[in-house]
């Protein structure tokens, strides 16, 4: 992994993590490097680029640092899976948005178009499972496919919620635990989740066994959703790679307009259907003059709080959970 | 399973199984329709009518012939993951294809818009290997992954081969191998690749361990696309649910062209791009006129009668090779 191209709070954890967590971490790297090799110029031409973008492989870091430093070749191969499904899921978003750019790099879809960004995305699922396939277990099974199917019921949602300006903030949070949350909290249990067939999932699925560590990574998804939300607002593209107002143009609701329709009541009537830019970032700067946006990093906040407390009942060492509370704060400085 | 509603042959073999065979397929629908209504609203709208519109169901059938009479829970998992790769694939081919109609009923895509049919069919996917997580072993996952990248890796071959007159026969080989045989393959296989995390597959991936299903299933998964490619040339419409011709307006070059373009010059200068419907009849009129739709259905009964001599090198019982040849007819008969 080449530091320079990482944001600070990751650098900060590789640091304090002494030699073992960059060195697993650049085997992650070198795994999804070989696996685009592997298909030859037909995923090499396409995915490549996404795959040298980078990103800041927060969740193989979790997987990583929730295994700790005595796992063995099954967590690289976990934190391998879970970076193929988030990297297959941004592949189809892109297609289903249409996006230029991700990471200030042209997307799949806009260099190679539809048919085979999508291709691309479904080959980067399958092999996310085949990563499991070689040493994973059932339990890892299990939850890998769970956040999956999770994932893609957030996607229905999103669709069945698009361009409607009343929707609940109830149902905006149950969106980014479906869209968001389900995977960080899958890369927290999935290194535990036993190398010969042990499950953290109780038999008949019901009940987490490791609910500290569900609560944190559940609650630093939430976090991080809401900032990139707050980001969409705010801008500035320079540094999100993406122009402001972006999820207003898909038609896609976030909290700090579901807040601020209630400060300002001309935005509960918005018509969101045939936006330009220029009126979106007009309704950006709307949304931010009513002050909500303080409200939801404050409320991001005070989820990671939550999460850091939450790692007090989990299994880990007082090392490890030093790590991952910096993971935590780094999901809050990233933003602030 | 409403046996009124599937194809002679698979009844054929329904019928020669006594009740085990049928009461497992039925298993099997009743889980897909579970898996339906467990996602509520969301799936069962676009999903649904995908499900209820049913089709052959062989490779669940494969996955059960070749799992045999004694299997247990995990084989009717097994044949459910199998289905549910298969129905995904389908919903994300018509996405690309854009088509309106898939065994006669509206596609999700033409039904539901091409967002919402991409979320259906990463669901469909997720939830295959969810099937897994639940009682399937390490190796099940490995095949189960294996042919979904494959299954990926075709579709990316046959965008880079599109409208591409001059491809070879070879090529064309190789693109059913990924697209549709590999699936097959896997259908034979995964049942019999442990319950308890034993693979079929040698330890590095490199060989099968059992040959015999292998080269059965591949060979009448490619006899099985052979087939499906002379109908699109011959129709009729009525029977194939689908326009004569759609292959060319999609721009995929099959066999039946590859072959018809030695005898036929005139074939070989064709420009794919920007065809109409009754051009496209017009060209399967001139592939049919130079006679190669015997030889390419003389290729996959060729490859039938290879399949059922593998057989005789499987570790399969008599009356589970019995049951499975009449699949491997079945899947000329259908066409003949």
């Amino acid at each position: 992994m080449n530091r320079s191209a990482v944001p600070p709070p990751v650098t900060m954890v590789l640091d304090a993590a002494e030699a073992w967590l960059p060195a697993r971490m650049e085997a992650v790297e070198e795994r999804l490097r070989r696996l685009v090799e592997a298909h030859g110029e037909l995923l090499a031409a396409d995915a490549g680029s996404t795959l040298a973008a980078g990103g800041k492989r927060l969740r193989p870091m979790l997987v990583l640092l929730s295994a700790g430093p005595g796992a063995g070749q099954a967590a690289i191969r976990a934190a391998t899976a879970i970076e193929l499904v988030h990297m297959a899921s941004l592949v189809h978003d892109d297609v289903l948005d249409a996006a230029p750019l991700r990471r200030g790099r042209p997307t799949v879809v806009a260099r190679s178009g539809r048919e085979r960004a999508l291709a691309v995305g479904d080959l980067l699922f399958s092999r996310a499972f085949a990563e499991l396939g070689q040493d994973g277990s059932r339990g890892q099974v299990e939850l890998l496919s769970g956040a999956s199917v999770a994932l893609a019921l957030g996607e229905l949602a999103q669709r069945r919620d698009a361009f409607d300006v009343s929707i609940s903030g109830q149902r905006y949070l149950e969106r980014c635990g479906l869209k968001t949350a389900r995977l960080f909290e899958c890369a927290c249990l999935i290194a535990r989740a036993g190398e010969d067939g042990g499950s953290s999932v109780g038999p008949g699925g019901e009940r987490p066994l490791e609910p500290g560590l569900t609560v944190f990574g559940r609650e630093i998804g939430l976090a991080f959703q809401l900032l990139d939300d707050v980001l969409d607002v705010t801008g500035p593209p320079e540094r999100t790679g993406k122009a402001r107002g972006t999820d207003l143009l898909d038609g896609t609701v976030t909290l700090p307009l579901i807040l601020a329709r209630d400060r300002d009541g001309s935005l509960a009537e918005l018509e969101l259907r045939g936006l330009d830019d220029g009126s979106a970032e007009a309704i950006c700067d709307r949304i931010a003059a009513t002050g909500v946006l303080e409200e939801v990093r404050a409320g991001a906040r005070r989820r990671v709080e939550l999460a850091k407390r939450a790692l007090g009942r989990s299994p880990l060492d007082a090392k490890q959970r030093q790590l991952l509370e910096l993971v935590a704060d780094g999901v809050v400085e990233r933003y602030s």
